[in-house]
């Protein structure tokens, strides 16, 4: 491709709004430009990248047997009604009406239309496993698109389906996909750190997010400092730790619980202050609401004659709203995520301050577990080792020294809901654990039968009877992948674009596109091309330093300069320079094109 | 590929609402699901040849030095409004509002984004001329969608736009796209008839379409009965015909005009009767209302004073509306897309009845050219060979017979305005015209300054002076030129798929798949791979009859049987058959491969 009738309007002015690299970079290379907040068109060099990003992904999904089909963008409000998300999902989701006031969705994920799909053509388990993807645009409407395609409103994802008849076959697509991830960022030449996660929202169990670290990140990461040994990797949202505390169940050497003014002291830092101790001595006990829950609450305190309902005719039935009291040690924090998952729940929040003093019969800030009769209570692994703490008396100005787990109180449920930090221990290895921010980059998960069952699909299993299969799902934003290569491979002078995902392989550079230097840079061009390397060739009327600026700030691994002065040595000369190295070479001009192919064809089978 | 592994849910049943070849073989193939009314999602095989045909369409506009980018399928509204196109535009038109209130249009073409990325970008006159494409989703919210995918409401399009500093470069590339289209649809196999169109809505001059033959189509073609010697081809709205009647001005043998009793007679088929006459001998008059006239109609009776208003800033003042009498031979009718080329009007209607007895101060069906001077005259030309007919005497119940142009009456305009019909002569060689259903595949057309000028686009000329480019515009429905391909290329039993845009070449169809057979069918397909042949192995434990019924359907373009007996020959044997041919015949096994590598390559080639 000839630079001159190309299309890469670089700039030297950073856009206002670009406050990461990968912003400020695809808009001064030509990549992209702004059509509105959160919409962006890809020009010509940046789609071709884009395009490497998107082949990429498709042939490591069809690597691993998934089928590619594709469905609409604009997709019947009906489906997300019969799945319940047209409710549940906020106003991230962009709803249409039609001429004929028919509800449609502009698609952000395509559960819906997938196993719509499926459902009408699933007859029987020979038919499973099935893993149906597609490659294709979706839209989330972000109240604050920020960070150019890393965050913007319509994107490109992959997004694939799998349907099984049983639990190990949809572990094994998994796996599979799993694999398929791994590869696909290795090939685009990613650090990703694979986290274990919380699949939220999305429902089901078993998931895994692939992170890039990035300090604008929405992800919170919790990593082991024993690297190269331990991989231990989690979204906070779900990261665990190793105990950091002595289970002593004896209370033998603890005085019996005594009540003790605290006037006006409604804080774990006014308790500390007050009664010169560390947080961690006390019980931290918090009231939440939780709605829409799954778990059985037959045998909780109270609870025994709450009844279920059912949000639809498919979904299995749940219990509207509860309220349980949750108690964890006074240094930590309860993790809300964990504390839903924990309940099987929707959604977990605080409960309000009335709820809080109907419930407890007490002001707020006094709460604790010893007498309370009128909530279940859930308790972090931490409160089983307290023998001598301090909590609420359930009285107002009131607190409880000496309390004793075991001895004075018990919990309904014991589980783990503590939010991770830096500078807790690993749960594999004991290490340190530190933070990083990471954006997500894709996610697998299993979503058990969320989907299938609420759209009522079935198959007939070896025995003739109806079964409902599980569904797993796999997405990889290509937008974010994109953006993230940039982030990881740049300089203060443009990208330095991995073989794989650059645009071209070469940039020839002619001093001046004219006579001998012209003959030559077309020759080099041509061999190049036939070799199956992709060149463009800068033709433009423009002094070299606005040539070489250019190439920097595009990233083209290689560059060639051809000059008179070299072409007229006795051996020819040309001038060869890696992106990413700051030396360049003069080499034979005959010798260029092999050269080139061949350390070009080394960087693409490393990357392989 | 193995078939076992693969999702291709052929059915026996054809869907109740599909009426055509090509929607009955897309579900039944298993190419195609529905999703809910216009909305189709492609299946694995279908989306093969899908993205087959849309390679072609990229090589092909690559190969004319259009460049592809990639804007978003939602589209700020702003844009729209801009170039008038959000009032314009009727309900086709799919508008969201998302959650701030901003308004977004579900592109169904984009004209406005490719125009706001080149405003934006374009300084100087070198950078042009300019091509840009995409080939991405577009909407279009019909009220009826029908025939599958060739008449959907989400589909793919390839759209180009291109920028031109002058006539000449508009008139280049419009050339070049005609070239690269005409080569699209023939590697496509498809016969397409290339007509003269009138462009309509879009607006600007210059305008091709690209035709199939269909006898659900939605355009009226008229075409030359010498084919091969003449190609005369048009769309019904623009056609032209080569005169059918004697100029002869002089009245002289005509008696002076005289009234005639027509009691009640307001028809030209009352006319007829009433008077034993024919059609012919009659002048039609009728009367138009036009609106956002941009002709100066500063010479046209009764409009000299009329006014002009601007619709935007940017666009050029027109007159809101105004009324002319029409008039034309009795035999004929009035074609209003070429009345409102000649007027340069948005849009032209027959006047409502209280408008005609307003303007003609007559009631309606009694209008003539005679004494009428309260409305501009414009004629067709077959008017100005009349000189001994009968009008409208602008009275009640009563008509002129004797009347000829040129002495009784003149028009203030005399153009082309018939509705050309099956039975006229091609204006080209005189031969006999018929006419022909059609659909559109393409359209390509000179758009002007329409929106450059509507949203303010300049560069500076040579000179320093800013200039407003022209523009061009090339559009290609990806979708329905394949359902177009399975319209021309099926019969009783399935698809018959052209090898270019076949989803596999060679489908091997093992009778049963074990022990040698499979040993030698699996190498068979791993030979055919290597040497770039696609190859579909139907390794389903099914009856042979259901295989190749299945074969026939999906279209496969080379079937080879591989069988026990057939290898157990001396020289071991396999049966091959061309899916557009009656005969198989037994080949040696050991040269298959060659064989039909050199076929394929073949029929590739003639494609190409």
């Amino acid at each position: 491709m000839n630079y001159s009738s190309y299309f890469i309007p670089t700039l030297r002015e950073v856009p206002s709004d670009a406050v990461i690299a990968s912003h400020r970079l695809m808009f001064r290379a030509g990549l992209l430009r702004k059509l509105a907040n959160g919409l962006f068109a890809y020009l010509p060099l940046g789609l071709r990248s884009f395009r490497k990003v998107e082949q990429i992904v498709r042939e490591e999904m069809d690597a691993a047997g998934a089928l590619e089909i594709k469905p609409t963008v604009i997709v019947p409000g009906e489906l997300w009604k019969e799945s319940g998300r047209w409710d549940a999902m906020g106003e991230s989701l962009l709803r249409v009406k039609n001429r004929l006031d028919n509800d449609f969705v502009v698609s952000p994920t395509a559960e819906e239309a997938f196993t719509a799909i499926v459902r009408d053509e699933l007859s029987s388990y020979r038919q499973l496993p099935l893993n149906l993807y597609q490659i294709n645009t979706k839209f989330r409407d972000e109240v604050r698109p920020r960070y150019g395609v890393m965050r913007g409103r319509e994107f490109v994802m992959k997004d694939a389906y799998s349907f099984h008849a049983d639990e190990k076959s949809l572990d094994d697509t998994y796996q599979a996909m799993g694999r398929a991830y791994r590869r696909i960022f290795q090939r685009c030449g990613l650090s990703v750190i694979p986290v274990k996660a919380d699949s939220g929202a999305m429902g089901g169990s078993g998931s895994e997010e692939f992170m890039v670290e990035s300090e604008i990140g929405d992800n919170t990461l919790i990593l082991c400092k024993n690297q190269g040994k331990c991989d231990y990797a989690a979204n906070v949202e779900k990261a665990s730790c190793a105990p950091d505390f002595t289970q002593d169940n004896t209370a033998a050497n603890t005085p019996p619980y005594e009540k003790i003014d605290t006037p006006n002291i409604k804080t774990i830092d006014d308790l500390c202050a007050f009664l010169k101790t560390e947080s961690k001595t006390f019980i931290k006990t918090l009231i939440y609401r939780a709605v829409n829950i799954e778990l059985d609450l037959s045998s909780a305190p109270v609870y025994a004659k709450l009844e279920r309902k059912k949000t639809s005719p498919e979904a299995p039935a749940v219990y509207p709203e509860a309220f349980f009291a949750v108690a964890i040690r006074g240094d930590l924090d309860i993790n809300e995520v964990k504390l839903a998952a924990v309940l099987k729940a929707a959604e977990v929040n605080l409960a309000g301050d009335t709820d809080v003093v109907r419930l407890t019969n007490t002001p707020v800030g006094f709460a604790g577990p010893v007498g309370l009769t009128t909530l279940p209570l859930v308790i972090d692994h931490t409160i089983t080792a307290m023998n001598d703490a301090v909590a609420g008396a359930l009285e107002k100005d009131l607190h409880y020294k000496h309390v004793a787990y075991g001895r004075d109180f018990k919990a309904w449920m014991i589980e783990d809901i503590r939010t991770v930090k830096a500078g807790d221990k690993c749960p594999l290895c004991g290490g340190e654990l530190f933070t990083k921010m990471g954006n997500e980059l894709g996610h697998i998960f299993k979503l058990g039968f969320k989907y299938t069952r609420s759209m009522n699909v079935t198959y007939l299993d070896e025995n003739g009877k109806s079964q409902i299969p599980s569904m797993g799902c796999y997405g990889v934003g290509v937008d974010r992948t994109l953006a993230s290569v940039i982030e990881e491979h740049h300089d203060e002078t443009g990208i330095v674009w991995p073989a794989s995902v650059a645009p071209y392989h070469v940039i020839i550079i002619p001093i001046k596109y004219d006579g001998v230097v012209k003959e030559n840079a077309d020759k080099l061009a041509a061999e190049l091309t036939k070799a199956g390397i992709e060149v463009l060739l800068d033709d433009r009327n423009e002094r070299p330093g606005v040539k070489f600026n250019d190439a920097d700030l595009t990233g083209i691994p290689w560059r060639v300069v051809i000059g008179d002065k070299g072409l007229a040595q006795e051996i020819p000369q040309v001038e060869i320079k890696r992106r990413r190295e700051k030396e360049n070479r003069m080499i034979d001009f005959n010798k260029a094109a092999a050269e080139l192919t061949e350390r070009i064809r080394e960087e693409l089978e490393q990357l392989a």
